[in-house]
């Protein structure tokens, strides 16, 4: 996959932060991930990195300093609650070297969110953003995420993090949508090496990719190929057949 | 959380890399980043940080150098079958400077595990390691995975990577068990953020986390304590139940 890395426009390319020492003890299994990957290959603003880092400033700093400049979007989910693990908003601050301040567009979404009016001291923690941050509306529970430079800071419970995310996307640029294609195969992938390369070796601008299941006691192998191209894609995937059906 | 992470031994610690752009497409929800959090942190060598890499080269051999520098332990899962995008062994080799080498103790469990007895060029690739390498066993389909330096190197297919990490935990010297207590109230964690910030102050060695939950239209929080002191884990947990209970 080499050639592909230099092809790679990482700024028109996206990267997670997943801040959860939840996911890092095995407490909880991500669901975060998956939905985000999936939506911004679609978006054509590709997921290419990932980090989980746990509670603490320092982890959470240095990957948001690494990753906003590497990466044309950041997103990063979990942290953003009230209690006195939830550190996101000040870490993403000091990242960008911004004051905090109680946000009023954020603030107004938690008056309209209590019914009973009432945004007690630790509800209105929630509203406190690096300077400057534009909001990203959360349709489920009141307390919004928010933007500050190229970094979208979204919730971690899943159903809200995907509220968010609908909104978010809206405001961001898309690109070309990545598509795939997918065959079968109930073979190893050994039997399928030598002439999956050489298709790919054929195709240089369509990534090519082999993934074994392991089934009923059988390796089965899954070709998948990625293009923003589809006329290319349906090239390549009838290739791969004539190869393989044969 | 912040106190926490100046005592937090990292050498102690694990971290992992998940090489796979099935993942970063969307295409495949991982399900091992859960198994080895559960896994080690029972182990006593806790998951601390992840990173889920494209199959890049470059993008893996940085992350290894980064993280086999800092963490006791790395795991790597995905890239090691006989395919084109199989390129995890020889980024491994790269990132420490060393040579690749087909490793006899990996090729006799090829020969073994294939009945026809039967090891192609193919399926000998996945034999292919870094100079020096330590097998770890694959009782599911016979190709090994290996560590070097402190780094192992296991298998993307969960059934697969599951039975090399059974194997590979024999290995690494185990720490004292991360222990974890749940209490879970039906408020929201706004209600409980003051007060659960106390508790927090009084007892800086034990980690306390607050994890809402969406249910029914009703927001649940889980508050979990961690520790590997279990004497000290039970104290936290009693005055966090006298506190919300009353």
């Amino acid at each position: 996959m080499e050639n592909l890395s230099d092809n790679q426009n990482l700024s028109a390319s996206s990267a997670l932060i997943v801040i959860g020492n939840e996911i890092l003890s095995g407490r909880t299994q991500d669901k975060n991930i998956y939905y985000i990957a999936e939506k911004m290959g679609s978006h054509g603003v590709p997921l290419r990195e990932v980090r989980i880092v746990p509670d603490i400033e320092s982890r959470i700093v240095e990957a948001v300093h690494s990753l906003s400049k590497q990466y044309g979007i950041v997103f990063t989910t979990g942290g953003i609650g009230p209690t006195h693990d939830d550190i996101t908003a000040a870490c993403i601050a000091k990242a960008f070297g911004l004051g905090m301040e109680r946000n009023k567009a954020a603030y107004e979404e938690l008056v309209k969110h209590y019914s009973d009016g009432e945004v007690t001291e630790a509800r209105a923690k929630m509203a406190d953003m690096p300077v400057g941050a534009e909001i990203i509306l959360n349709p489920v529970s009141g307390a919004p995420g928010f933007i500050i430079e190229n970094v979208y800071v979204m919730a971690g419970v899943p159903k809200i993090m995907q509220g968010m995310l609908d909104h978010a996307v809206g405001m961001i640029e898309d690109g070309s949508p990545v598509l795939s294609k997918t065959l079968v195969f109930d073979m190893p992938e050994s039997e399928i090496a030598g002439r999956l390369g050489e298709v790919q070796d054929q195709f240089p601008d369509v990534e090519i990719g082999s993934y074994p299941n392991f089934h009923n006691g059988k390796l089965w192998t899954s070709i998948v190929a990625r293009s923003t191209d589809e006329a290319l894609l349906d090239k390549v995937i009838e290739v791969v057949r004539s190869v393989f059906e044969a």
